[in-house]
């Protein structure tokens, strides 16, 4: 078997057979098959695609290039969540303990941030001390005593995809939903749990920019977990705006501990209580809507804020951060965005908030960049809000007001007003 | 700009700036461009293709990346042929003196072989210490005093082309026309003659497999030719069945010599006067029939063969091998390929036979296997012949006898005899 061949085959769209896919990912792994040979095949990919029966195959060749985790002690009660990425998505640090606190398995793998898009480990430290790295058995141990367990991905875990995602992101093949679904997935069927339930962003925010992409991305990872024996579901939400008011790691951990005391009823709430409901109807193979009564139960009478306190205190975080949550808002340098118009407000694209975020110091725009865990952005105002001149549009946090004036340039073309007021848009494009 | 923004915009088959395709060209020779971006963007090219003006402007980066000759000296007189590579194909060597002993200049850069196809360059090694490296000064002086010199390609000549001609050949991104049109006329617009002949091979022994791929290929290559203010014309030849009987380097210049002494008159005689014409049209800007006419008289009044000793002798190779052409058929085993069974000659597989010769010492697997200039296969019949068992298929010529075996086996394979008498193919498919 040659790589040659194998490029050469996709090149005219021809199907791979199963060993020549695990040929070309394991001899990646290894070493034999060159970058420049991956890349020119990840193009032939992007270009001409992949059969479903490749697709489960490549999957499973960069799953079983690295380590798995075992969660079949805990039977069909473990459930994952994914998102496939977006700004402001805090819905991990609320979902997980509303699951958690309904007795569902959380043994969770999160990533760091990249780009204008946050992770989830990242905003985890901003309860000092935190422990984002455990033993496997120390991990196992905590799922199994409190439910709940969040940590940083282990270095083995699919490193072929580790290896193979930083060379489509310098050979502009990211694109491409075979390469998508199967990097995620290999992921997530490597974490171990039964169920998993996707959450795929659509819009200006997110990798997916139309709905067609974002369904045909939602089943092709449907099928995968279908393929694996695992339970999948996915919810298509509107990434076009924001997904709630903050945006930067302290401020998003702040604004979940206020929706889990119950002071938030916003669209961040909506995806937040569909995503956990359909994670408690794969769990305990319960109707959705009865499925969604009691996560709505877990945030009301307190429990899921008690089960967060739990998982913090029990990963070394400074629980008392959620008691005095306003202490998350102080970063040493703050000002007012002001609006210079009146009217409604018709759009806040995701992507330049993002990125206005990210030069206060929230993201990182290269992978060794330091975060600054207290920057970032507080939205005032809504879709629909009426403005008028003078009023505060946002918030800017940052550890120097020499970042504010670039942020404030970008956050310009950020929101757009109008005459009229606009249509309210459902944040939850559908359920798959 | 950025490469990934240009990879990306291939990707989605958009057309590319010039100044994205000298970035991307540029960026790629120092280094700033990584080989596994510009293999992306090789295969993006393949599947996608690129327009006329975007092969021109390929062409043209390519061609500043190095070196460039200037033969404006010569006026309209200067020539070059180029092939696209075959198996036994020797017509440089014919042709070449062939159109300078009419008074065209002919300051030619050859390549050595590689695979099953040969080098013209190794091919005129066999006249013992025949330089194939010259100074552009001496190499000028020759073509200006005896109106012809044939050298290996010097190193600055498009160093691009060398780079991603190395690259394409393990990333399977060879096959393409605005790739392969652009790196062969690259290097033809650099050698500097202002008329250019091609001959485009198709069938099993060349790069081009099919009729319409190789007249694309020639349409593509007269475009650029004409974007750069040169005369070209291509003719399209049959390579399913060697040309000529010979087919290793001593063998092949045998068989050159033969042809000059007026003792070949089959379907090499052929290619090599509507080469020569074609040239000689061209640059005496004459009718073709005229100009076939003097080519055909060059060889039977031994010119040509005149021209060849001079050539020979001055770029210091041993002329008595012209004389004692014999000479050149000493190997030291040989053996006779002999028929098991009795038909007409249907088949003689150009590939095969050029792998046999290869696995004979003929050629090279790798750049830097040494090649045997005495190994090689001389055919004993052609298309049509009418064949008994026992017959002389071919004789084989090798440095020893255990490579006789694996490649009889191979030429078991490239003989196909049928019971009726099959049709005579045209060599000449078409001129353009």
């Amino acid at each position: 078997m040659r790589i040659y061949d194998i490029i050469n085959k996709k090149r005219y769209a021809r199907e791979l057979s199963r060993e020549e896919i695990f040929f070309a990912i394991n001899g990646f792994v290894s070493g034999e098959v060159a970058d420049y040979q991956m890349s020119a095949l990840a193009m032939a990919i992007c270009i001409n695609s992949m059969t479903e029966r490749e697709v489960l195959d490549l999957t499973d060749a960069m799953l079983r290039s690295g380590d798995t985790i075992n969660l079949s002690r805990f039977g069909h009660l473990s459930v994952d969540k994914h998102s496939t990425g977006g700004v402001g998505d805090k819905t991990t640090l609320i979902v997980a303990p509303i699951v958690a606190s309904l007795g569902a398995k959380v043994a969770k793998m999160s990533g760091r941030g990249l780009g204008h898009t946050g992770g989830t480990v990242d905003k985890l430290e901003a309860f000092c001390d935190f422990k984002t790295s455990l033993s496997s058995e120390d991990f196992l141990k905590q799922v199994e005593k409190i439910g709940i367990c969040v940590i940083g991905q282990s270095a083995n875990l699919v490193p072929a995809d580790k290896k193979l995602y930083a060379l489509r992101d310098v050979s502009a093949t990211v694109e491409s939903i075979p390469l998508i679904a199967s990097s995620i997935m290999s992921k997530k069927l490597a974490s171990g749990s039964k169920n998993i339930v996707l959450d795929i962003k659509v819009g200006s925010g997110a990798f997916m920019k139309t709905e067609s992409e974002a369904r045909a991305l939602a089943h092709a990872m449907i099928k995968i977990g279908k393929g694996f024996g695992r339970n999948v579901r996915a919810i298509i939400t509107n990434m076009d705006t924001p997904l709630g008011k903050a945006v930067g790691n302290s401020l998003e951990v702040w604004e979940a501990i206020e929706l889990l005391k119950g002071n938030i009823t916003s669209e961040l709430y909506e995806v937040c209580i569909a995503l956990s409901s359909n994670m408690i109807s794969c769990a305990f193979e319960i109707d959705i809507e009865e499925a969604k009564k009691l996560c709505i139960n877990a945030v009301s009478n307190g429990s899921a804020l008690k089960k967060m306190k739990e998982w913090i205190g029990y990963q070394g975080g400074d629980v008392s951060l959620i008691c005095e949550s306003e202490r998350l808002l102080q970063a040493s340098c703050k000002k007012d965005f002001k609006s210079q118009k009146c009217g409604y407000v018709s759009r806040i694209d995701a992507e330049k908030v993002g990125i206005a975020a990210m030069m206060l110091g929230a993201g990182r725009m290269k992978k060794d960049d330091i975060i600054d865990t207290h920057a970032g952005i507080l939205l005032n105002l809504s879709i629909g809000d009426r403005v008028f001149e003078g009023d505060t549009l946002a918030t800017l946090f940052s550890s120097s007001y020499d970042k504010f004036s670039p942020c404030e340039e970008l956050l310009l073309q950020a929101f757009e007003l109008s005459d009229e007021k606009p249509q309210k848009q459902n944040v939850i494009i559908d359920t798959i």
